[in-house]
């Protein structure tokens, strides 16, 4: 099936393009742990802080190593004791331009600790205080993924902590012809859900584990930034401690369902969930072949899918239905506040 | 001025039975900290969860020592390798039945970890699992944010991180009647806020810091949960990030503001809505004086007035406008889901 506003060819080429970017990560890894560290902080904020959650999460399941995920407003007002010179330290921005990413990388670099990161190309304000920048120059999710797991995998196996670290890197060529086969099989449904779904007046949405990033990204940069329908976010466990009173047949719930050791909580969402509205839609990673990659790594390319279908998919496909460009917007980035 | 639904000699009587308990939570900690411990783990879930979140952030302003807030829900499924016999565990439950909690200590007492805490009294499931339960009667929110205060601070006492202690502790025997002057202060506005928003179909909240558990909560626990009332929570940083495009003079946007580090992103988001909707609602802990207690106390008591002034007093004015009953709930604790 045709995929709306999207180019297939050009979507594979851009993928390999960044997989091709895996040699000149690992060499940046493996040259700064050489030297002692103790702990890695992941800066970002708003969809980039969401990125990164995952590639923490997922990380957090192999090593003890200190991991802070820090969203970069929050870190320029907090205590920072914790962020040494012995911290790796690595931020993202494809604009390059986000205030906060900046303010706190110049911190760092005035503490004289190193920040490193991706950016999405040499002209930005980012790429002249990141530490050898890498550029990534496609930026959108997926992408972003794939290189914030090569930066935290290679960490890992170079601790010895991850030792399947060349195999699954090997099957991470396959990924994006596995992300173009999901966008197929979901395109059906991204066109029915948001026909269904794209005027209502508000909408609840699930998630949970290595999931919550692209649950509250979706929510957050995608549906109220970009189309201004308005979300209510939360955990699979905290739903059943206040929204639940909120669900009857007016109110739609996506429930989010994960393949990491959270799954039952999102199971039993769906159970409510199924019971108490009419408006339940279910997205399972586990819909979704992934051919060529071992099912052990799937946890780690589940937030991959969901960038694929939902993120980018049913994105276009609200587009379609409430007239409201994705490309519009009135205040963020529009002037100073 | 007489405030509805409110028994004030009766709440400073209960109040006096709280700060009763400071001896019993004191001997407590003492012998508990007696022996070898290299980590604190607070177990809640949606109330009590945010209950103890304020005190896991102040306590960390304090402290290196690993303190761990784990969500009762997600604790079940997710390793606890973190949590060993040298781990101190709390609890908290005022029913004493919650499910979750019940399992996650359940769990601990398995491994051989003893869990400390609170429940109403000794007839509740949990009193049957808690080692040397501590009976808190009251149980509304100021006062388990006290018994909370007086466990993590009496451990950092203990270390000598908090030496002004006793200082702090002797004067939260001012802290009710300060609470009930706040209540006093705030009524006129809860009236006029409640009669304004509580028919909105959508309200956003900010929050950050200290402050972000009862944001979570008074939005979560009480309006949704009590009042069937929508709405959307996100922190100062992230209200940035995508929520922002979302206001107009048509959204409510409710913004808590503390008084710790945080509160230059709260003052971002007050100039941000007071420009950009006309249904901007400040809330701000700073308007309240704290007789007889001293400023640099001032952060760990915010989350007391907040919850005096929304959790208790707003409440108990949206339900005189929805007509809500506050204890009535469709699905809560009403069936097995």
């Amino acid at each position: 099936m045709a995929l709306k506003k999207f180019d297939a060819e050009k979507y594979l080429k851009d993928g390999a393009k960044t997989y091709s970017l895996r040699g000149e990560v690992e060499a940046l890894i493996d040259r700064i742990t050489a030297k002692e560290y103790d702990s890695v902080c992941m800066l970002g904020i708003g969809g980039t802080w969401a990125e990164w959650y995952p590639v923490v999460e997922v990380a957090k399941k192999y090593t003890d190593l200190p991991i802070y995920l820090e969203n970069a407003g929050e870190f320029l007002v907090k205590n920072k004791k914790h962020i040494t010179d012995k911290t790796l330290v690595f931020t993202s921005s494809a604009s390059g331009n986000t205030m906060e990413i900046l303010k706190a990388v110049k911190y760092c670099k005035d503490q004289g600790i190193n920040v490193y990161g991706f950016t999405k190309d040499e002209t930005t304000p980012l790429a002249n205080l990141l530490t050898d920048p890498i550029y990534n120059a496609c930026g959108d999710c997926e992408h972003s993924y794939l290189l914030y797991y090569f930066v935290m995998l290679r960490i890992l196996k170079n601790r010895g902590e991850f030792p399947h670290y060349d195999r699954w890197a090997d099957q991470m060529e396959n990924l994006f012809k596995d992300l173009l086969a999901a966008r197929e099989k979901f395109e059906p449904r991204a066109i029915e859900i948001a026909k269904t779904y794209a005027h209502e007046p508000y909408t609840m949405f699930t998630g949970s584990g290595v999931l919550w990033g692209e649950t509250y990204l979706f929510t957050m940069c995608i549906l109220e930034e970009m189309q201004w329908v308005r979300t209510k976010t939360v955990s699979s466990a905290d739903f059943f401690h206040g929204p639940l009173e909120l669900v009857d047949d007016r109110v739609p719930v996506f429930v989010i369902k994960g393949e990491d050791e959270y799954r039952p909580l999102d199971e039993r969402v769906e159970r409510f969930v199924k019971e108490h509205t009419k408006k339940a839609v279910i997205i399972d990673t586990k819909d979704y072949i992934l051919d060529g990659i071992d099912d052990e790594f799937r946890v780690i390319c589940s937030p991959m899918i969901i960038t694929a279908i939902l993120t980018e998919r049913l994105a276009i496909h609200y587009e379609q239905n409430t007239g409201h460009s994705l490309e519009f917007r009135r205040y963020y980035r529009q002037f100073e506040y």
